[in-house]
């Protein structure tokens, strides 16, 4: 399929469920093609079905030996699932390292499960409005659930909270006490908490941890607690819970006006990204490296040059 | 100390060594203050002397104690040491859970050393553009040495390497596999490795895997190979070699023209920071709002919203 094929037919192929045409908007989105716009309004009146999870937490977690669970278990009620990998943590190298995407491999050859990963190709401000759009896509190829899977902790987690409708949190015995845990800003984020390698040492007080924190913590305004689960993704016990308790969130968020608010405080947050991704490739490169020079000998404060540099705008 | 402090008298206390004026400074900066850009101003020209290590790594690898440990080392020597704790992940809490600060008390009635923590305060951008300042009023209090280090895994780290001319990445055995670390895109920004707990099983594994990708990894242009060391922070073990190889890569820097580079390529960075947070100021919100309802509905693809909201740029 070539770059000429145009986006009002790609976008009819995708809806049809092919997954080349799938892959190639993907591609698209993250290339920041010139077609972005376009394909941005040919989605734009055909999305807004799936439901969106995110799935995040630490290193080492296992963080894709729960996503392919999870994507088994949402194929046996018959749903069409997409996957994205997302990668904000390696700028450098344009592309993400995907060892362990081979855990992965079982849902490949499934015509009803698109996986992608993505990755940020040095640039963050890219990755954070591609995102959103490789979401619509999944969205329009009629993905029942997307599951959006983030490595890293912090900001990552973050971002896809500020994508998903629901967050599932990810953690594991053995990799640092609960405070760590609250310390990443995890509390606030998210809507299920899932223990896994729950037959390891320490399961029992990571669980336990979490829901004393919990029990601290201020009440959600739509009065949702967080639920704390245990599972063993790789040999899927307790998997059908998790997927449980992802469906009652949802229903919950329904129940309460809370998913509308989440889905507008989401597209808020796109049209800024989008708006400001678009002001940074406004601002002169060279212009800050020149002043960027001036500001190591001392000559000149930051301040003053970030003044400058804004005359640059163009 | 009240507001009322001009802000010359402020800086020269600081220089003297005040912690207070110091403290004062920093709570400036952060809160974006009114003064903010007269504090730059100030600073410009008395400072580029402290040499500025970044220290980052996954939850529970033992960042706190590391640190502790290597300003116990510097104080030996007889350096000032200021120590940055930042904290880019908790944005909803609007403050850093400090619970391993505790770690840090050896050193509170030292004069010799500066200790403070920062939070994003609900303001990512706010926290980018803070920090450089912060370890610049540092440097302008005579400090030799400003350690800072990050909470997370991910863009924070890109963010201490943006600022640091050393980059120590601190792991520990039992946090996930080498391939974890690599995928947070570590391997790109280490300039010293640290395996941290090294008395526990899985030390030697996790620096024979690292190693081993260090040997597969392209060389630095500066050909410096980035030694991975081992110690147990929480007994002072193997912590003077940690200062050891971080005076190696200092002297190296410098040979090489590297760090020339560095500090130009982090001036650039700061300065984009500052007037990117300038131009997010001058979006209104509100706007963003309107337009977000109208992409949840379909009706306005996030692009086409983008550009109106651009429009509201005053």
């Amino acid at each position: 399929m070539r770059g000429t094929v145009p986006v009002p037919d790609l976008v009819e192929r995708a809806r049809s469920g092919d997954p080349r045409a799938v892959a190639r908007l993907i591609t698209l989105v993250e290339d920041d093609a010139p077609q972005l716009r376009e394909i941005a309004a040919a989605l734009a009146p055909v999305t807004g079905q799936a439901r969106v999870v995110g799935l995040t937490g630490a290193p080492g977690v296992g963080k894709s030996t729960t996503t392919s669970a999870l994507v088994a278990a949402l194929r046996q009620r018959g749903e069409r699932v997409g996957v994205l990998a997302v990668d904000p943590s390696s700028p450098f190298t344009g592309g993400a390292i995907l060892g362990d995407r081979v855990r992965m491999q079982e849902h490949a050859t499934d015509p009803g499960v698109y996986i992608r990963s993505m990755s940020s190709r040095g640039n963050l401000g890219g990755l954070a409005a591609a995102t959103p759009q490789a979401v619509r896509i999944l969205d329009a190829a009629g993905c029942d659930t997307v599951l959006v899977e983030t490595v890293g902790v912090g900001q990552a987690e973050v971002a896809v909270a500020s994508l998903a409708d629901t967050t599932l949190v990810l953690t594991a015995p053995g990799l640092g006490d609960a405070i760590q845990a609250v310390k990443a800003g995890i509390l606030e984020i998210a809507d299920v908490f899932v223990v896994n390698k729950a037959d390891r040492d320490g399961a029992d007080a990571a669980a336990r941890d979490l829901r004393g924190m919990l029990a601290l913590a201020r009440r959600e305004p739509y009065e949702w607690r967080p639920p704390v689960l245990r599972c063993v993704a790789a040999r899927g016990e307790g998997i059908d819970e998790v997927v449980e308790a992802l469906d009652k969130h949802r229903a919950h968020l329904a129940e309460h006006g809370e998913l509308a608010r989440r889905r507008a405080a989401r597209a808020a947050a796109e049209i800024q990204a989008i708006a400001l991704a678009s002001l940074s490739r406004r601002i002169a490169p060279h212009a800050s490296d020149v002043l960027a020079d001036r500001v190591v000998t001392g000559a000149l404060d930051p301040y003053a040059a970030a003044d400058e540099l804004l005359r640059t705008l163009h």
